[in-house]
């Protein structure tokens, strides 16, 4: 079986206020791009049980597989199992041994089951029921007329656990093909000059696939490659484009399984069983938030000082008046001084340093919004660089606290 | 004229896979909401021309309002032209005035005009051409049969401000009709207990909505009306829904204008010219990095320290080693000794801190992973309160931020 076309249909109210956004198709996507299949088209529809039926049945002129998302709840405004029966003009019948299954679940956790809740046992005839290991509402998934209509609970683990265990391996078994997925993670160019630097390596097969994305300070490389042969081959197609990829870049690209720049650093300290600390003025607490977030980094960040005010530069750093005076807050000198400093108060292996003006305010012509100093200092000596990040306050501060970050990768891969 | 229906359609293959996802949709509702028009349905499709014409006759069959973002570039991707075109069986029409505009903004930035960019002119005959100030593509606007179809440009600040300037006027002389908004933001307590608090008022009247959303340590309450007769009746009736909500959570909300409540103590701090210094330990620079994120928080942060290592707490704040061999590190004992030591070594009006297990390890069974302990230090005092919060590290961190920023804002507002 071949699928010419996929739709995803993720249905609820609350999906079409401006507060709540659809996030399920993009983990069915995901899931859905692995087995090499694309999605040709996505909709929200609401509760109605009108607009339900008229969203599945167009849905099902237009794609081989559909998969719908949400309104098995047990309330009146879960309609999705009664749509889809109507749409293929099919009877909803009541099964006792699911009724069993969701009973036992109240009784388990030693409450009634509210009356409502035996909807949520009606079968579309003819469908498989799809268990729900975290949950009340069962999923199903009928084959009619060479299409299939799968439908799944809304919660997101629901969904997941539900998509696991049940509907990727029945898809996997129909569709014979293999996807292999490598992601790099690189920092220290623009986009545009990443474009440059692998110019020619889009690749021209229709098996493999090459997706760049960029943030503040960041760009990932999204490779897959589709084989009909085996495993292996898709995984040798897609490691052949991430080494060139590689090649290209060289020390710019900082992971290839998905870790972010801060696991990366507290990976290479661990390793050494080696210490850091971090002083901070224009991140404002950014680079010690992003080394903390890691599990496990109190073994190796051993302190953070955030010194806003130059009073405590000179208190906790030892930043000397005169070098405040003399070169600015905001200056080479001041950041190589916070990062010695912040190294020798906390007596560790090195100390990070960033200073800079944020913004919106506090710019002059020869030091303007988004001047940010970056300093690593470690036994071997202090580094430092000067960036200038355009951008809004945020935007400055988060690819500063990328900059100091990836200058201590590199330091750190260096030796 | 009074719209039935309305659908928004995204277009773009990139939005059809795991790493885009259309927010111009989240924009567009709240504007139309704004107008007191829902949305029937959102749907994502690619740039192929077949997909496009078909999606946009089954929104039309739909609606009597359809609102399409994206496809109006020059390239050979680009077809929603094309395909509204189509749709209407209407032929596109260079326009040479709008030729002339786009050829402008090339000129402006002293580059040449690509060939490519002169699809950009083709108007369909009969629709109003939308001026972008922010881009090469204009939008269109086209009455035809009873319904309307609005072309914007797929970026978000090009659609917003053509959108602004173009789109919400027009709708709104057609649409009689006023709505008002109030979002109050709340912190102190979980989901079903605000749901007991504010139990009964869930407008019955259907020109009122009330919304609650909650992520952690925050519920937010939207609350609209919509008026036919004037824009102050339906202030008066949102005022009135949110007058009720603030006599039963009372001091609980902490802001009416959607302001953080980063932003909101930093008000406090700056209206009465007093500081703050924090020191924190679990939340790892979270606390200092919330407040720093607000632009002019130099004028009242003075300084943040993060003592992971027990040294640090003693060193920098003058936490007895004494009391962490006693009471341990996390403790109610050493969050007091952390505020106060914090707001004595930076010389500030306030001290904060956290100390706390934010795990995933090192919880245990009289410490538990999510046990924390806030303290804020003042010239009145030293408050302490202790929490256990669930969820992963990040969630934990999170609502440890919140909770001491929201015992700080409490005694901010007390005096």
């Amino acid at each position: 079986m071949d699928f010419v076309k996929t739709r995803i249909i993720a249905v609820g109210s609350e999906l079409l206020t401006p507060f709540y956004q659809d996030t399920d198709s993009l983990y069915l996507t995901r899931r859905l791009n692995d087995l090499g299949l694309d999605v040709a088209e996505k909709s929200v529809v609401g509760d109605e049980l009108e607009n339900l039926v008229r969203a599945i049945r167009e849905a099902l002129d237009g794609a081989d597989l559909v998969l719908v998302s949400g309104g098995l709840g047990p309330t009146d405004d879960d309609r999705t199992r009664e749509a889809a029966a109507s749409v293929f003009g099919l009877p909803l019948e009541f099964r006792e041994d699911v009724f069993q299954v969701i009973e036992k679940r109240f009784i388990r956790r030693g409450k009634d089951m509210p009356a409502v809740n035996r909807k949520q046992a009606d079968v579309i005839r003819g469908a498989e029921v799809l268990p729900n290991p975290n949950g009340t509402a069962p999923g199903q998934w009928l084959e009619r007329d060479g299409k299939i209509v799968v439908l799944l609970p809304g919660p997101p683990h629901e969904l997941e656990a539900m998509s696991e265990a049940q509907v990727w391996p029945r898809l996997a078994a129909l569709k014979k093909g293999y996807l292999a997925r490598v992601t790099l993670k690189s920092s220290g160019f623009t986009e545009s000059e990443l474009e440059v630097l692998i110019d020619g390596l889009y690749p021209r097969d229709s098996g493999r696939r090459l997706t760049v994305l960029a943030a503040p300070g960041q760009i990932e490389m999204h490779v897959s490659a589709f084989s009909d042969i085996s495993e292996s081959d898709a995984r040798n197609r897609a490691e052949a484009l991430a080494a060139e990829l590689r090649g290209r870049l060289g020390r710019a690209v900082f992971s290839d399984d998905g870790a972010e720049l801060e696991a990366v650093v507290g990976q290479r300290l661990s390793a050494r069983g080696e210490t850091v600390a971090v002083a901070e003025s224009c991140t404002g607490g950014l680079v010690s938030r992003r080394l903390t977030s890691v599990p496990g980094s109190s073994g190796y960040f051993r302190e953070g000082f955030i010194t806003y005010a130059n009073e405590a530069k000179t208190a906790r750093l030892g930043v000397r008046a005169e070098t405040l005076a003399a070169a600015g807050a905001v200056s080479a000198e001041t950041a190589e001084a916070m990062a010695e400093g912040a190294r020798s108060a906390a007596g560790t292996d090195y100390g990070l340093a960033t200073t800079g003006i944020a913004g919106p305010s506090g710019g002059t012509d020869s030091k303007p919004v988004g001047l940010v100093f970056c300093a690593v200092a470690g036994a071997a000596g202090t580094a430092v660089e000067r960036s200038v990040f355009l951008g809004d306050r945020l935007r400055v501060q988060r690819q500063a606290s990328q900059k100091v970050l990836d200058m201590f990768r590199r330091i750190l891969e260096e030796k």
